[in-house]
């Protein structure tokens, strides 16, 4: 036995929890006196309340090390069976260009940024997202386009809920083309059934007809599901006619030949670009779009990036009008859409840089060629096209031959699309080659290839004449030396992760360690389209099945659905399932949902959507649910209470101590508890939901589990319930595995959401294992108070457990400083660019605050040169306070300072030059130069520009108009 | 037939040749057009003599897309068997930290950069060096050590040639420990043989009594090839008495925790550093490492990273006593070495970066602990050890059960090593996981592993007591964090092709396309064991078969050997080619080898190498070859001639019309002519070394063939010869099919060099096809031309051929700026840096000139930001010889210029700060800043330092130094 015990010592199994975790054993140690407690242990004890510390993570396995853990994927890769999926229906094969793969996908640069709030430290990724912007809206004949949505099927839900607020209610009908993907149909019916929305489903024929009927708004498939290309303008004409909105769902790469939706009147343009680039994966991350005409863009849901002015003058990006956004607007949003695809969406965008538009067209055309080249085989051999016009698709009536084309299909390496017992389709994609064509030409008795001719497909008026991509940048980086720098150029403007840390309360920016991002490549992961038969996903099945599992034992919880695909999605499946339950106990009426104040934006609005009403809780001085008002609030609507929001640890950063007591409060009342699990990572392996009386929580996997922000998004966001909510979780039409027979339908177009990054929590888990996650928490904790004992004799820190202990993030309060220097807490977050940080999230939950978390992944080297930048800052500050520094012109006011700045002949200030860019040691050693000086983001607002014009010429035009 | 003309059309079946070939077809016109041709045809006409325009590419196959050509590599890459391989022998399974795997090996930054002798903009990959310079040393226990070597079996030869040079001639007999690994043995040999060294191999009883011999070294391997381990000490004194060195070939793992050789004397260390995190790759690329004492330090072959201070007298690194460098010692180096494993190295150093002391260490016990588990489990499956003290090997005496033994860890999935006929070992490595351990001992009949004992097997004398690897940078960096911050940090101070050209005459720097570098890291080509059972590896043999097949049809040759692992590898392999085809016609006599004046510094290193007497040619006022003194030295020599060593196109870039003459005339006088195929990249497809008339040429794989520079290696240099000479080629023991059974014996320690790389330039020639490669040669020419067009109204071109076309590279004159202004070409070189770029080849082949090379991958664009920063230089330079700007302080003589310099409040140059840092548009728009001011190289040479300590601490130093 002895000689295990000796090799156990050497094997370093928990390796990778200590290279995940950034303070070593003597750092911890250091740390802890700085805390005041004796071990990890002890501040837990002293941190956590006594009544809900308990959680069992023994269902989780040993800790696999970095190479095992790998290994696994890699196998679980290898059971899914890479056939060529010619399924379609909105998703397609597609090649990743090399260049883009490992300079973006693979790239630490891209995949850790964050979501660009602070924008003179994104400028690189505004940029790639005003080029997506740019193609989304040529391509869809639009003037205005968002920097990405969720899918195919939400984006299709958020436009229908954006022609509801447009209509303002009159109708509440919306009509249905019945060749709309099937599953965009399941998921409008989900979004529709809580908000009072009937769905009609008319037949294409029948579409004008029914418009009169007046719907609020009318949805249209281009080309349709079954592959028809059709003028969609007599149906958009009838619904203008009726006062309705036409909202066209379009593939992109068919709008490189078609008329656009946008040149026939349609009002909303949605669509997913997967196929410009991103892998199938599963069925997602990709990046959804949404185009829209020039009056609605104060409706678009999700993010837009528009150009505006520097405190220079000199053009730069930001996110526009976020007043639009939810976590604003809270239960007035029209939408909870919080993360965008960013990452995918960089991609897509870059596919089309690298392509350009005759790239585009020549994809494009050879895969209509493709498509005319089957109906012909299908022809010579017997069969009947359901439809003659068509791009990519064919529909095929194949009667009884149904089964052996499919079966036939799939032993020479196809997957074909059944649309109905007699009816068969093939989506082409550019990755078919002429050997495949040729495969599929015998399947369908057409013979040899080159006896085959190729009708025309494309109704001639239906011809694209307009021009798309003009800007210099899709025409610019064609080789791959441009495009490398190019990508270079922009990742260099950015500040990610693998620059410096992140401290981001509430927003966890936690290691994304490279073990858990090599999987997600893997071919067999990669190449799988979500519809593909079930027998041939059995290695993505079967890790999805343990991944539940060991959130299950992570939460609690009895259950849980991945198919939530955002934190967002997760609120309100998780909503919707308590709904369900509180219908399937017969109480139809349980409709209330309590929100204390402190909650996050996205949870009004998400109740909002599931058809519940807000009634707001209020907190108390320490920030805390005010028990009383719950009491009373929750007494007051008991027959209608459907259920509390509750963010645990507390969005103010602190464990509650009465969370209990909350729980088993609005229970007493009928209610059920929804948990925002966004702090979830402050719980992992010391309580759980579960343990604190919730009945279901979401998960951000993007926080939590390690899945990293990707310049803002993907995210995913699973739920966990309780048994009794288990048969009231999503599941999808097209799998039988993703949910209960008894759920209410799905809430992501694809069965499990974003499956191909559920790799990265399956791996973060794996190697993690319970003791590693335990200490993971702890060592969060560690560091929040940490740093909050290092800043608190020079910023107050708000908001403190019973022992004065913070949980995992902590609140600097910065609202004194505008009464004595003038100095707000925007200029602090500003300045923190010059010391090469990216700030803490800024006035929320409280206005004028910083809210600092620093997650269990930052060396304890790296927290402190991050509070010694504070407190470098709080000095500056004292000299503006003091009368040392002009009020005005000083180093805050100024931040960012711009290299070309720093270095001009003229320099005018009464602070030096070193002060500005240099302020301490170690900032000099790794400088990082913001490219623009504060943007601001009124001019953009009142002057909106979302796409490229190359930045040069609207600089010149800036600087015209500044003439003028 | 028309609509396969339709699909060809749409297919784009040449676009990766577009995109590898940065002009597009517009620039291509527009360059013309300056050149004064009208199509590439007839530009390419004017400059290669018709008299060799003829080239035969017809067997290559038609051009794939990048992803067939992943997909070929997938295939080829799953065709190999990956058993686990305890074969040892200098290679061991080894897990790459993702970390390093994907931020190094797979990053761009790091895999473009070029050799660092452009200090400046080398810093982070020389600090990277350092560390590895400092691990090796610290290991061996010797003051200095190179910055790696080829492979462990030429660094043995390297390590035997400084000995000989070292004892000055004085004995020509080396004794070889017979437990020295038998491929470096036989590499040795070969080297050995031409110079007259006898190779006496004696058991190891028989060392001490050997060496009063006189030997003028004893080769040692510790612990030995079966893993003994003993003291060295008594061999080391005996050799020491008899005047002789002591080399010892080591195991670096070993070595933490065995006494290292540097204290029991040894005077050279060398081995490979392959097992700390490089993968197996079929035998390489790895980093081998050379340790020597001080006072040998200038015999030390391969390049050397030394610490010195920069203009402003900060610490600054460097090559280091460039002085001893075959370049500039041609026929009198000890050594043709030129390329490094910079990459590998870098890898490596951060592996013991990752790890630390105590994690190296770890792994080393962990090892050792297996070894002595499976050595029990051997006793009591009645076999004898050969050895009863060793580190990770075990030497089992199996009888007649040795057959069983072999074939049953095949079943097993292990491969372990033949040793004899009756004796079987077992490498343990850091991968063997406990399940492989029951496994093993199951095979060796011991049992249960929980039942076993393990006595110690390290001999207590030899344990080692003194630190290691004690600078603060091994300590630092064990969070992933910290490591990924590190190693951007570093990556951020280099200059490499993602951010601008390189525009090296001689050294091209073309694009290293994704797709290329994708296929290296496929587990199948990364873990297999270079001795391997050669019907494990049918993958790799393919590959390098079609390979070998493509480049003779590149070269017109009749074979090719891709086992060379560098440029002067290949150089002296075909040179010992001809050498044995002289021998087996009789002529022993002949040794003499013509070199013109103009060649690589390398060819008259290799020549001696292979034991040829080198006479120099002259060259005329046009840097051609001098015919008159050819002809007269050719004829002096007629009985001894054995070859003529030509670059082609000449050094000077210049197609020579003469070649076809040059190379009769060798031949009328009985040589053989070797072509350095440098230039190669300005034939391909237009013409061919056996077009010239040539016997013999080697290829830069690294230029011609896309394989990345990685800072400075690996570089791979195979050789073609004309079918006479095909018997004449390198072999090995290990693999039949790497060599003709006739040929002389291995050049590198594996079959196949570096094997693991070679996937790069098959998916290149596979991805270009014929038509590819002869456009990349064109536009490659074209380019070149282009550029001297732009700049010879501002700096003179020297050399050109016929019809005033250059080659593929242009050589600038900058002799005449020294005397108007004082503007010395190294100033240029400097100041370039400031405007982003990385100087060309400076004042080689002629002093006072810059050899300008921009290859075909660098777009037009690129090429005239370059073209507009040399000539905004011209105007720079004129303005100081008018006086208009001071002739000392100077943008130019204080070139460059650093962001902290610039930004400082004083700033006392006449010249302004906009004027140092940005001295054009563009480079505001993308600005790199040079870590450091202009080094101060012969600072660095008086003091050298080698290792890290930590630059600060020795910042302090030299400051505290200066201020004495």
């Amino acid at each position: 036995m002895s000689i295990l015990v000796e090799l156990a010592a050497l094997e370093d199994g928990a390796e990778f929890a200590r290279r995940h975790i950034g303070p070593g054993p003597d750092d911890i140690t250091a740390m802890l006196q700085v805390v005041g407690a004796a071990s990890l242990d002890e501040m837990a004890a002293h941190t956590v309340p006594a009544s809900i510390r308990q959680a069992d993570l023994s269902a989780l396995p040993p800790p696999a090390t970095e190479a095992e853990a790998i290994a696994e994927l890699r196998a679980l890769a290898e059971r899914n069976q890479r056939l060529k999926s010619l399924i379609g229906l909105g998703y397609h094969g597609t090649h990743v260009p090399p260049v883009i793969l490992r300079n973006v996908l693979e790239n630490p640069g891209w995949y850790t940024a964050y979501t660009p709030y602070q924008a003179e430290i994104a400028q690189g990724r505004l940029e790639a997202l005003v080029n997506f912007q740019t193609m989304v809206a040529e391509l869809a004949g639009l003037p205005v386009a968002n920097a990405s949505l969720l899918d195919e099927g939400t984006a299709a839900a958020e436009a229908v809920a954006l022609a509801h607020a447009a209509h303002k209610g009159k109708s509440n009908t919306l009509l249905v083309a019945a060749d709309l993907h099937p599953q965009t149909l399941a998921v409008v019916r989900t979004r529709a059934e809580p908000v009072g929305i009937t769905v009609q489903v008319v037949p294409p024929a029948g579409l004008v007809a029914a418009a009169a009927e007046k719907p609020f708004a009318v949805l249209l498939q281009y080309p349709g599901t079954t592959g028809e290309v059709r003028d969609l303008t007599p149906e958009i004409a009838a619904a203008h006619d009726a006062g309705a909105l036409a909202i066209v769902a379009a593939d992109p790469l068919s709008l490189c030949l078609l008329t656009p939706p946008g040149e026939m009147g349609a009002d909303v343009v949605i669509g997913s670009t997967q196929r410009f680039g991103v892998p199938l994966g599963y069925g997602g991350p990709h990046a959804a779009y949404m185009a829209v005409k020039d009056a609605l863009k104060r409706l678009l849901p999700g993010r837009l990036v528009g150009v505006s002015l520097d405190a220079a003058g000199n053009p730069a990006m930001r996110l526009a009008l976020q007043t639009r956004e939810q976590h604003i607007r809270r239960e007035k949003a029209t939408s909870n859409i919080c993360t965008a695809q960013v990452l995918l969406a960089v991609m897509a965008g870059m596919y089309a840089v690298w392509h350009g538009p005759e790239g585009l067209a020549r994809i494009a055309r050879r895969v209509n060629l493709h498509a005319r080249l089957l109906a012909e085989a299908a022809r010579r051999g017997g069969f009947t096209l359901r439809h003659e016009a068509f791009f990519d698709t064919i529909a095929i009536e194949a009667g009884d031959r149904a089964d052996a084309l499919m079966q036939g299909a799939v032993k020479r390496g196809f997957n074909l699309w059944r649309v109905d017992a007699g009816c068969v389709s093939i989506a082409l994609d550019e990755t078919v080659t002429r050997d495949d064509l040729a495969a599929l030409a015998d399947l369908l008795g057409g013979g040899a290839l080159d006896a085959l001719t190729a009708k025309h497909s494309l109704p001639e008026p239906l011809a694209r004449h307009s021009a798309y991509l003009t800007a210099e940048v899709f025409r610019s980086h064609h080789s791959e030396h441009a495009m490398l720098r190019y990508l270079k150029r922009l990742e260099d403007k950015d500040v990610a992760l693998n620059r410096s840390m992140i401290p981001l309360g509430s927003c966890t920016m936690k290691l994304n360690a490279t073990a858990e991002m090599i999987p997600i490549t893997f071919p067999g992961f990669a190449e799988i389209h979500p519809f593909a038969p079930e027998d041939q996903a059995q290695g993505y099945f079967t890790m999805i099945k343990q991944l539940e599992d060991w959130l299950c034992a992570v939460t609690g919880f009895a259950a849980v659905s991945l198919q939530p695909n955002a934190g967002s999605q997760g609120e309100y499946a998780g909503l919707l399932a308590i709904r369900a339950w509180h219908r399937a106990q017969g109480n139809d009426q349980r409709d209330v949902c309590l929100i204390p104040s402190s909650a996050h934006g996205t949870n009004p609005a998400s109740a909002v959507m599931a058809g519940m009403k807000v009634v707001v809780v209020g907190c108390d001085r320490d920030g805390n649910v005010d028990l009383k008002d719950l009491e009373a609030k929750a007494a007051q609507h008991a027959e209608r209470l459907a259920a509390l929001m509750v963010t645990y640890p507390s969005t103010h950063g602190v464990f509650e101590e009465a969370i209990k007591d909350i729980c088993a409060l609005v229970h007493r009342h009928g209610g059920q508890v929804y948990m925002d699990g966004a702090n979830m990572n402050a719980q992992v392996g010391l309580t759980s939901p579960a343990a604190i009386g919730a009945d279901v929580c979401h998960l951000n996997l993007h926080k939590t589990f390690c899945i990293p922000h990707g310049g803002g998004g993907p995210g995913v966001g699973p739920i966990g319930v309780a048994a009794h909510l288990a048969p009231h979780l999503p599941n999808h039409p097209f799998h039988s595995g993703a949910g209960p027979a008894t759920g209410y339908g799905p809430v992501s177009a694809a069965p499990f959401g974003s499956a191909a990054i559920l790799p990265i929590s399956y791996a973060y888990i794996r190697m993690m294992g319970a003791e590693g996650l335990t200490r993971a928490t702890q060592v969060a904790i560690l560091s929040a108070n940490y740093m909050a004992r290092r800043l608190e004799q020079h910023y107050p820190v708000l908001y403190r457990g019973l022992r004065g202990m913070v949980a995992h993030e902590c609140i600097l309060d910065c609202r004194g400083f505008q009464q004595g220097g003038g100095v707000m807490v925007e200029d602090i977050a500003k300045r923190l660019q010059d010391y090469g940080y990216h700030a803490p999230t800024m006035s929320w939950p409280v206005s004028g605050t910083l809210m600092v978390e620093p997650t269990e992944s930052e060396p304890k080297e790296e927290l402190d040169r991050f509070c010694d930048a504070m407190i470098a800052i709080r000095a500056e500050i004292r000299a503006v306070e003091q009368g040392r520094s002009d009020r005005a012109d000083n180093p805050l006011k100024n931040a960012p300072h711009t290299a070309a700045e720093v270095m001009a002949t003229e320099w005018a200030h009464p602070y030096s030059r070193e002060d500005a860019a240099f302020p301490l040691p170690f900032v000099r050693a790794h400088k990082y130069w913001p490219p623009v000086k504060r943007v601001d983001n009124v001019y953009g607002d009142r002057n909106l520009v979302c796409t490229c014009a190359p930045l040069e010429a609207y600089a010149q035009a800036m600087h015209l108009q500044a003439a003028e």
